[in-house]
């Protein structure tokens, strides 16, 4: 467990650097992360390459004793670069180029661009692969922000014929797969075939969802392309991408995959004021952030890492990108940073070291503000700091991975085919899973956000929101896990090749579950159907319905009806099946007894308090507006904090 | 009165075709519809023809006992042809060309694809035009649309220009018509005009509404093309077209002037969530649809067929193009079916045979799932076939026409104009015209839904919701009708060239209605004004103000005020003004009195219940929550249903 | 005090022409504005003028004794000029030319077009420079109208990187303005930078100011160009251009800078529906408008202009442009009338002579209907014909200046600035600036609308909305001036390069208040945090707050603060500074107690009458729905009205 900050040389006078190094350290930082955005420095014309300035800072970092996570600075081509190849700018579904100017105006499929990228990537890890400060890499940066996965360009299509090529083999498997004598849209060839928009009307869904996977694989490739320069020029320093919150457009995966370290950027507030939550929400958690949207996040990408996770970016004070941008009640930047350490993370590091006075992120703030004085980030990031010291010499444990026996399955391109074929105009498979993390969450258990495909041996209950195509093997492994395993609705409603299975939903579920969805239906936000456990338990059906046939097999249950008779909720042993979106409630209730069947304990914390577990520690943490109280801890056991935790405030205490 | 379904052989293995068409006949399936979306396998490369399938299919239904609607297959050109005659694809507002990749990827102007439809539309006639199987013929398939009627495209201003020349001959006429001195606008020759989009601010409206009519006339002449085709090659078989609900951007009257036989989709439960409706509407008929909406289409198209109307395509469970897509209460795909006969319908055909597990829409259900079983759609069309073989049975004139004493103006230029010239931005015309023809349906009366210029005499009630462009011989026409005659705001307030009339409205109706509307407002929706009719009669006017001068001729009385004391309803012996939108409930009131006035009982029945009359029977329907009771009829008069209709409930019974 | 009216002798047979002009004498009408739209009339083919219509117009109004305001009529260049020039067009943010077909379709950077313009300006000035009867000149008509201030075309490109050249000298010097150094986007010369748009994600916020500074000198080297022209061939008439409201994408002082009169068009029903209002008090003041919309142009437009600012349009009945179009109460544009003569206009010119049959604004009305005969305006303009003369009659200083002692400074780039760079979605500078001048008439004052570089001498309260860019003498000007000065939130938060002063805001008005930003949040619509004042005293802060250090200098006072103690209002001696933008109620409250304290004397009056001073005279009008009482006025002080104003009624009476 380590603090680290996100440092900008180029943007300040270089009689400040030895001063802000210094400060750094004064905070308890350990690593700084540079370069992201500094090609136009680097490079200022082609084939110019300034080093000097660079040198010289990493120098005074690492003089310091910080440890340098160096970038490669692709997220941001400079103009000249533009100039020579404007093929490299990506093209909007519009069919214009989407200009300079801001950062990410890149193609992904442009060939120029990857060349371009393969030369600057060349340089910059041959002259700092071996520099001793420098301790990590960072590829690029935020793939896919500001909606940049997807591209129409000339250079995407054609890349997009080849993929389809090496996917189908021949046009008739194309045509077959897809359907395409649906309205006459057969192809003769692959080079008849063009990017699926600006139809008359909805583009056909398997060559949307191939456009997406398409989309997404470039990523990968491009991803993997700097980590190999920067691997055989940099051994044994970890490389690591730089990921977004919920940024879903690819499939994050498949390009961690490709490397050492997961992290992402935490914004708490900015992110609450992005996503789907209500306005009473919004309201509610202003200051805070919602209690469980970092914890998904931090699951997420603690799976997906091969060294603990890290938070690249923490916000410290009010971010400049959202509608609205309020500030962190004081104590959140130490709560979030605690959190993000409970959750497994190896490092969290500040965005950024300094508010910069100009351009589009000027209201973005840092540990200082731009008159150069520590705000109230830094005061909590120096109190984390000292936190971490007293943590470790308590613990010797204080670094262990996160043990859990509860999974929740997150799949890409769930997200990407329910986009494309919503059946519901607000069937939101991000939401639906953060519904099912948060009642998980607020039962007191740690999570483990795992793919589709993930071993799922030691799990004793394993949640799947709805999870549209379900691998082959799923079942087996299930049932090979003895897990109580919950599905959402319209789980296994579609093939591979988005079609509707030959035998109707479930597909492959039905070894698990046997049983006919022979009728579905989507429900307007204005009308939910009552569902009906027992005579103490019922709650509301939302968004959907799932009609079932359960067919004559005794060992299907119907454990909940709606109104009308139909199955709400049916199981077979440890496979359990929800007919619809539930309200909140009504899922953690159920989510509770499941559990409890599964031989795990659940614990109802409401909606304001929370609780991780790493190595002997537990962890708990108050996102509410009054005290909570623990009870049955001994004093003496509190490495941070005590039996009442503050509004905003955070306990840890070791685990008997 | 039959039974059709829509058949799409080409998706299906042939293996499956024979034991099809038997199901079909076991259901009590008279036709079958086939071909409008497979010209790719029709014609899968330029100029070669594969009739082979086709032939075998139709010798499937035929051999079956089924008769077969023959389609042109020209609502889906190939990929080839678009990519050897790219001027094909029509061109959006945002000068884009509309791409391939959906349907009805056609420019109704390009000269390629006119030339491209009569070749293959000949072929298809050539060989099937007098196959014995082939019944009937339908051209191309829902013209309309996805918004495609309207283009901007080289190919269409070229034979825009034409048309205003052959409309206006002479510039100075067109720019006398349209007032273009107004801003400078004026024109040297019809070869300055370009389509009137994506100017500054608004387009001058008289261009933006010849624009309209011109595009509509396209639409005319293509279908022309395509009937004379058919008609020579296929002497004998009716000729039909597949409209779709509401879909208003061409002059439906004008097109089905060329047919035998106009036909359209019924989508109740779609149409529900697409159209006007509020939210908590939308709640309440929401596995029901609106008792009105189907009904209102059934009449729009028995008005222009000249054999009985059909519908071509009936919802027979949830479909997936509407924004939510809920599945319809057991019983309405019979209660549906039966209106529609009750209206006149000469067939209802199902959409479609089977779901079809592909493609973009494969969540839409069919008769059958996509596992081939009999959906709850196929029992309720199999009730059906049973109960017409009883009422045909039971009664000699079952497939009467229907006859009425009460007809609804319906124009379909009136609503381009006032999309165009709004004034209000709420004042939307096919929703006014459906309150009207709501409240005349809620008062127990069928309707004949006619344009301007259809005969009048027969009737006791006609009803105008507003009209913008009155025909010069309107007033006279109704005169010698006899007839009582209503008409809402904005009547007569413009000429055809979208000019205020010289004497100020209702323009060429003051002879009918001697005053001047001198003034006019719109009100904001949450602004109302109260209406007073007499002293128990009150409500509200809504939308639009017509500020009327009644002048001296004390002929006109002023039946109802605002409270200003501003005139808001005036009549003249058996002709009525209704100064502005008012409220449904206050609209009913006064069409129950002005009906009583003329002759007519109107019958009360509440939101949920409806009647109709074909030839001697007349028929009940239940959308409500309740059974209703019938009173006041012979038990052994019913020939389906009885005294009390459950809800989804349909009953017949002889009218003494 | 006069009346005018704007007249389109081109619409109408010139055989009415002498009607006309006897009638506008009948109601006491005094000028006659012509020729804005006629470029196609006077030059109907490139090079061929025709004169005669248009001397035989002038000679007829000439004859009647009216004087003529001869306009340019570059508003609307003809299609054989756009043709000739398809350069002229503007082009939008999606890189597509705006077409021909309304209004307003140039580009003000075209060189055709300023070619053009020069020479049609010439032969009309030439043509009437002199003729008896054009006393009064109009360049173009409404810049900025339909959005055109901006435009993305080639040529404007070309203009703005001259104008970047002319502000920055080097290009370095620009990089270091604006910080291009972020995110890579440096520039390497003049010619590498494009227009600000369609970038990735938002473009850098001081390239887009700047590009918004240029599109609006544009504006005023256009303008400057034809009022050259003028001067030159008609000398001795004043030169006026003709505003609308609140079009705010130019700099208006910059283009009023090089006219004799600023003139504007009111129409208070068209704004109230079309600006930020909530819609319960768009139907409150339905049919009346804003009382203190108009007020508050009248304001902007009096301070900027060298003579009486005059009302060129003033709205006679209902319009056409709005979403929602009601008619005004009858009294309401006598009302209107009356009121900007009372803010010191010199001529209320009514919109238009005749509502016109044709074209885009047949619903608009005129003085007279389009049958010719004198609409409810008509008959109230000759009533205030009349009462102009008893004024005149009763007191020699009737045209007297408006003197104040307060002013508002408003601000043309901070609405740019915030809109560009936000930080809160829903930060509108131009309502706020409408707030704090609404809570000023609401107490009675009258006030002076001036620029930040103004005079500030005479004052003794000045008020500054949120003004981010302070002028570096302000503090300075406003310490000379001895007045209170209040300050809205982010005063002083930015410098002109837009970014954040090195010491933080109040930048340079820390001279004022000796304070420290340090750091600010903006708050979603439905989150306020409360504001204690006293113990009597308190309300809301909306919309933002900044966080104020106050540091040690004791004169400094924290004159309310928020519920978790940060100061909402501090104060130094007469300046005084919002940390929030207050609920309306709360700003008024503050500014009385402001006011009383600089001496002035606040008079509460409620939201429906409205006073004003000029000369002699004193002014009220009545907005609500009762009759309102004047006390302490001799009944013989009266010169309009009564001791007891009516609802939409007016009185002057003699201010002792």
């Amino acid at each position: 467990m380590r603090l680290g900050v996100c440092y900008y040389p180029e943007h300040w006078p270089q009689s400040m650097w030895e001063d802000d190094a210094r400060r750094m350290k004064t905070l308890g930082i350990e690593q700084v992360r540079i370069g992201e955005f500094a090609w136009s420095r680097i490079e200022p014309a082609p084939g110019e390459y300034d080093w000097a300035w660079l040198d010289q800072a990493i120098d005074v970092l690492g003089n310091a004793g910080l440890k340098v996570v160096m970038c490669t600075p692709t997220a941001t081509p400079p103009k000249w670069l533009i100039d020579r190849h404007p093929d490299i700018l990506p093209v909007g579904a519009n069919g214009r180029p989407r200009a300079f100017g801001s950062r990410r105006h890149y193609d992904f499929s442009s060939p120029s661009y990857f060349e371009a990228s393969r030369t600057i990537c060349t340089a910059v890890a041959e002259r700092y692969g071996k520099h001793p400060a420098v301790a990590f890499w960072q590829t690029d940066n935020e793939y896919g922000c500001h909606n940049t996965v997807v591209s129409y360009s000339p250079a995407a299509l054609a890349r997009f014929r080849e993929w389809l090529k090496a996917r189908y083999q021949t046009i008739d498997a194309l045509n077959r797969a897809w359907g395409t004598v649906f309205w006459s849209m057969e192809y003769r060839s692959f080079d008849e075939i063009d990017a699926p928009v600006e139809t008359v009307t909805e583009a056909h869904p398997s060559h949307r969802l191939d456009y997406r996977r398409f989309a997404s694989d470039e990523v990968a490739r491009y991803n993997r392309m700097q980590v190999e320069i920067i691997r055989a020029r940099s051994p044994g320093r970890p490389v690591a991408h730089n990921f977004m919150q919920l940024f879903n457009e690819f499939d994050h995966y498949k390009v961690a995959a490709d490397l050492d370290v997961a992290t992402w950027d935490s914004y708490p507030l900015g992110a609450l004021d992005q996503q789907w939550f209500a306005p009473d929400l919004k309201a509610k958690w202003l200051r805070m952030g919602h209690p469980d949207f970092a914890s998904f996040n931090h699951d997420v990408y603690r799976g997906m890492s091969k060294l603990p996770f890290w938070v690249m970016e923490q916000q410290p004070g009010p971010v400049n990108w959202a509608d609205w941008n309020p500030a962190p009640l004081p104590g959140m930047v130490r709560l979030w940073s605690w959190e993000a350490f409970a959750h497994g993370a190896g490092c969290v590091s500040y965005f950024r070291w300094r508010q910069a006075p100009f351009a589009q992120e000027q209201m973005h703030a840092g540990l200082n503000t731009p008159d150069n004085r520590f705000d109230i980030g830094a005061h909590e990031a120096a109190r984390v700091a000292q936190e971490i010291r007293a943590v470790a010499a308590a613990n010797a444990d204080a670094d262990a991975a996160v043990r859990t026996k509860v999974a929740l399955v997150y799949d890409y391109e769930a997200k990407w085919l329910f986009e494309i074929h919503p059946q519901g105009a607000d069937f939101h498979y991000p939401r639906f899973a953060f519904e099912y993390y948060s009642a998980l969450r607020a039962l007191g258990f740690d999570v483990d956000v795992i793919p589709a495909n993930a071993p799922l041996d030691g799990y004793a209950l394993i949640v799947v929101p709805p999870l549209p195509v379900v691998p082959d093997d799923f079942a087996a492994r299930v049932e090979a896990s003895g897990a109580h395993v919950v599905f959402g609705p319209r789980s296994g409603s579609k093939t591979r090749d988005l079609r509707i299975p030959a035998q109707l939903p479930p597909g492959p579920l039905a070894a698990l579950l046997p049983m006919r969805v022979w009728r579905v239906e989507s429900l307007r936000p204005n009308v939910t159907e009552t569902v009906r456990v027992d005579a103490q338990t019922e709650g509301r059906g939302r968004h959907w319905r799932d009609l079932i046939e359960v067919g004559e097999d005794p060992s299907l249950e119907v454990s909940a009806r709606f109104a009308d008779g139909h199955p709400a909720y049916v199981r077979r042993g440890s496979a359990h099946y929800f007919a619809s979106v539930f309200d909140e409630r009504l899922t953690e209730q159920l989510f509770a007894r499941i559990a409890a069947e599964a031989g795990l304990t659940p614990r109802v914390l409401g909606d304001s308090v929370r609780v991780s577990r790493r190595g002997a520690l537990t962890y708990m943490f108050n996102y509410g507006e009054r005290a909570h109280g623990i009870d049955g801890v001994d004093a003496a056991d509190f490495v941070i904090g005590t039996r009442e935790i503050e509004p905003q405030g955070v306990a840890a205490y070791r685990t008997r």
